[in-house]
């Protein structure tokens, strides 16, 4: 079912990897909802995902760019718009990474240069994008831009580590350029703050099958999951929402406003009852 | 323009008094958009208003209920489900009141009987809404239901009284029993932080102009009108939104998460040219 | 050990039933550090508690009062400060009461004469005592008052009721009435959120056991008890803290920041040991 | 007047420049108090600034440090010890710089290796901090840490630039590092949101003058100064304190909660007088 919200829009995703990925389901459902996209990922990411299968799926065409550099970001703008034909109406921003997660290092032994790496891709980026979007005007007014991030920015998760603190700068920058580019071009920036979500990106941090029993439990409606959040976004895309920006928009079933529910609390009390 | 985003959805709407309202715009975008509804306010405010022009246009029925009284409430959803032969998808809450406001109390001066009117009208009504609907089940699996409130309920604003009190309460009452509902019937709730909006009720707040204008200079989109709310409001209420639950969304073009903006200072400033 | 921080400065505390309540390690460490106290209590808890001891080891008088009973309260005031031979510099508020939880009414099933009572006892006597002092002048420039909130107020625990609604309403009038007694008189008003806490009135809630285990766990530093809770009233009383006002202050070893710990994951994961 | 609130405490601290710095008054209060302090600036801020009068008015030792640098750090917290035969109980990080705002290029035209100092210098630097005072065992059992930051770290305030994201991170690292050091040596970690302050630090930023204009007719208590603020650090240095952490705190006579006040927008309503 298609309601045509997105008809005559022109979308840039970035971060799809394969049918796990968030922006693959929201690459899909941009296309049903009538928006012509095009998609784009780093060079490793395309060789090692399926993002082709969904090119040709979408009808798009794929541009690599590596998100931290301008001048990729800059190329991948101009040659977007000239494949779209115009300026983009939407943009989501689906990138995150963490050495210190990857390579073990806890977070009171971080590697600084890897932490630099983590701000880079997961944080800078998104203003890079950003600037680059505002110096080459390629984003029409009333635009939306969306980034992806995780509720360990305001609350610490044991093992999400340094990516909490990019997710915390990706936020704030969304608030910093959303005033920015609200004012001077009608652009709204949010960002969604989505369950924790069993993609390819998820499924490298440790315990993460645990914490999503326990979010699934907390959560009146359980978690959401990618489709849902693609849901999500195209209404954050969609002329509906126009007036909405510089938000961090929580899309977890309820779990950020929960501080106990039965579920999760009777599941707890279990654990003791082999204690003796 | 219509999406068809409600097609077959059945809407309850309380609180249109005229074309002013918030809930007078949902009302008719929500049948556009394909729903049909069933509209509710005080007698007062029947005979008072235009609802029955809404009414006609939106070829919908007006049952009468004070939403302070269970017994007009059960009533009320019992006729409703009637009228619509079936359970209610979505469901509106736009109802505020302050007696100490209308009378010009001060906040260090409250009438404390008319607090207590405050709260039963402005957040108590919301629980006996939420507790007659589950009670009767007359809310389908999935749901959604949506009040609206003021950024007052975080941050102070004079002469706003003890509705921010009540707003808070409203608030935290979408939260509780956004818990229970959700767990149990996949109901979700939340509320709209609005913008400013230039409603038969919001004239009634002292000072309301000024607020107005310094809101649209601070906020980088301007103040969201009552329009704009009502798009808002239909995407919470479509099947886009569906894991969005316990949240206090804020709709305002940018200003809850302004400290200070270009515009609004450099307007501030000018306050000092002719000091001397 | 004392330092003498609240020495000269005088105090009026609610809310001392017997040594298990934060009131009752409140005084006494007020008095401890130099402050001359009054108390006070209902009529009821007077005669079920041991505020007599208290009064005794305080040096105190013990003046019985209704906190939601206007003159009453301005009785207590009255009679307080031709006690202390003047104003007072700080006031403890430490009053929360629930019907509805006590009957075992469920959140949807609410007796709303039930809610009334538990907003006024546990919300609205936060005004009522504000404004009487406001009208008695009975707080000197630069006073302090502090009242006792729980998390609930933000995030939903199952069980805790009504409650929450009242608590987030009483932080609501820390706010509300915080601006009006600060800019008039420069007296500050704030919150303080408390780790669950092992006294008369938070073991009534049901389950608050597994509860405080889990707040135990969660917080990196534990759960904070009675007598930290006192430690750090004296600090909000003292004049180290006269422009914090019109806040929420989380006294709770981390607990509010805290997404998800090892240890609570560590114990929750045991839960499914003993199922196959 | 002193209360030995902090006799026998030895506490570290960062980024005295001249008396207006903040950093120079917690340290004049803090031996005030009773405790020994170690200041550590940079080098070439110890060569430009008055630090060395501060360090014979305390008493104290003055070792140069870059904070950027984790050697430099080490090297500081071995001499410190030293000096101070034994651990810290207490550290203040009050460092903060963006090559950005010093250069004039807007937040939409951010230079990136400007932006990588701003983070280096202000925000990565409490991390290098706290990972060397950790490795080294710096810091004693239920020592406090506290860093400074701004409300613009929350809410956009033009001109402050890319040191909003800057805080943002500061005050997410307070958190995350919060949590492992207070969950295996009990060290708490918070970081205190100040009003705008008239330090040498904070005259760089430009519009600076309306700002702290516009932010004492806001806050009900008027601004807080830098004296206010050392105070208020003393309490969180101090064993009143001990389970507070993980929280940012805001000092700042109320304006984080505050909307609207009535002096701002009457002065702001002013500047319409002569606009005909």
């Amino acid at each position: 079912m298609s309601y045509n919200l997105l008809k005559g829009k022109k979308g840039l995703i970035f971060g799809a990897l394969n049918e796990m990925s968030i922006a693959w389901k929201v690459a899909e459902l941009a296309v049903e909802e009538g928006a012509e996209i095009v998609l784009t990922n780093t060079p490793v990411s395309i060789r090692m995902g399926d993002i082709d299968k969904l090119a040709e799926k979408c009808n798009a065409q794929v541009i690599p760019a590596d998100a931290t550099n301008t001048e990729d970001l800059e190329n991948l703008l101009n040659k977007g718009m000239e494949l779209v034909s115009g300026k983009f109406d939407f943009v989501l921003h689906s990138i995150g990474m963490s050495p210190n997660v990857r390579k073990g290092r806890s977070y009171d032994d971080l590697n600084y240069s890897y932490l630099q790496k983590t701000l880079d891709v997961s944080a800078i980026s998104f203003h890079k994008l950003l600037q680059s979007c505002k110096k080459l005007d390629a984003i029409n007014e009333w635009g939306s831009v969306v980034a992806l991030t995780y509720a360990a920015a305001q609350r610490t998760m044991f093992e999400y580590n340094d990516m909490a603190d990019a997710k915390s700068m990706l936020e704030s920058i969304a608030r910093s350029f959303g005033y920015i580019y609200g004012r001077e071009k009608r652009v709204r920036i949010n960002t969604i703050s989505q369950s924790p979500t069993m993609t390819t990106a998820g499924s490298g941090v440790k315990g993460f099958d645990s914490l999503i029993d326990f979010s699934e439990r907390m959560s009146p409606l359980g978690n959401a999951d990618a489709e849902e959040c693609a849901n999500y976004c195209i209404s954050l895309f969609s002329d509906l929402t126009k007036k909405v920006t510089m938000q961090n928009l929580f899309h977890d079933g309820g779990f950020s406003s929960m501080g106990m529910s039965y579920r999760a609390m009777h599941q707890y009390n279990k654990s003791f009852d082999n204690e003796d």
